[in-house]
């Protein structure tokens, strides 16, 4: 089962690898993860997307909550939550393929944010059925490098 | 000085737990950090965004290098990049301040993404100075909660 793990923790030193290494510890996965700083910049979130059995992420969600750094640690797998991820895909185009990406971005409300000879790069930002739809699209027209930031999730109330 | 660092890496287990431990060894601080898969489901990419003198960074460079599941290390201080984040940000209003967070939401060509009586939670991306004047206006009516994912960067060419 897929969970969406949020951690909030003070900023400090080699809290990632901390995190990181109770992940890995227990031979678990990371799909994505992301962290960067908050409104309050002692503070930093983490949002972590892993796959496991309920029991085992609910003992990896324990051990985040001893962590001393961590200020508070939601799993929302089964919370109301909204969710939205960015990527950026670079396209290899020529000039009928050019015409085309741009339709599709359009329909995708996906930005054009970089335009070359022979190459687009395109802003999608989604929840994830959408982003890899996108991408799904794109792998026709040669996706030539792209970049994800991994899901980031607020609860709704 | 600010560097964005990609990092093309295998998708191997604890890669991340070793990348993090190389700038927690070195009394280095991660400013952000995203790693996701790429269009190859072997293959993530980290993207991180770290401060430091040259000298230092070009050290942690050449060990990023050296380990063995990267597939490519690319320091983009220098280079020509396109740069994005994603922002999650949740604010208090009560029925006046909607209209006016609205108003702003649409300037910044940011969405709403979701409306409860007492909250609106905005999602918007661009670059860093793009974002952080959007916070910064948010902060005046009151930010309940803010997820950002970290930049990612692609090379324009």
């Amino acid at each position: 089962m897929r969970h969406t793990i949020s951690v909030l923790v003070e900023n400090k030193f080699g809290v990632l690898t901390r995190v990181a290494g109770l992940f890995s510890g227990r031979g678990y996965n990371i799909d994505s993860l992301n962290v960067a700083p908050t409104q309050d910049p002692t503070a930093s979130r983490m949002t972590i997307i892993t796959r496991g059995d309920d029991a085992t992420v609910e003992q990896i969600v324990k051990q985040l909550k001893k962590l001393p750094d961590a200020i508070k640690v939601v799993d929302f797998r089964d919370g109301e939550y909204v969710d939205r991820e960015l990527v950026l895909v670079k396209v290899s185009v020529d000039s009928k393929a050019r015409a085309e990406v741009m339709q599709i971005t359009d329909i995708f409300r996906a930005k054009i944010v970089d335009v070359q000879a022979r190459t687009l790069t395109i802003e999608i930002t989604g929840d994830e059925s959408k982003v890899e739809k996108f991408i799904e699209l794109m792998k026709a027209f040669g996706v030539l490098e792209l970049t994800r930031t991994g899901r980031v999730a607020l609860a709704r109330k």
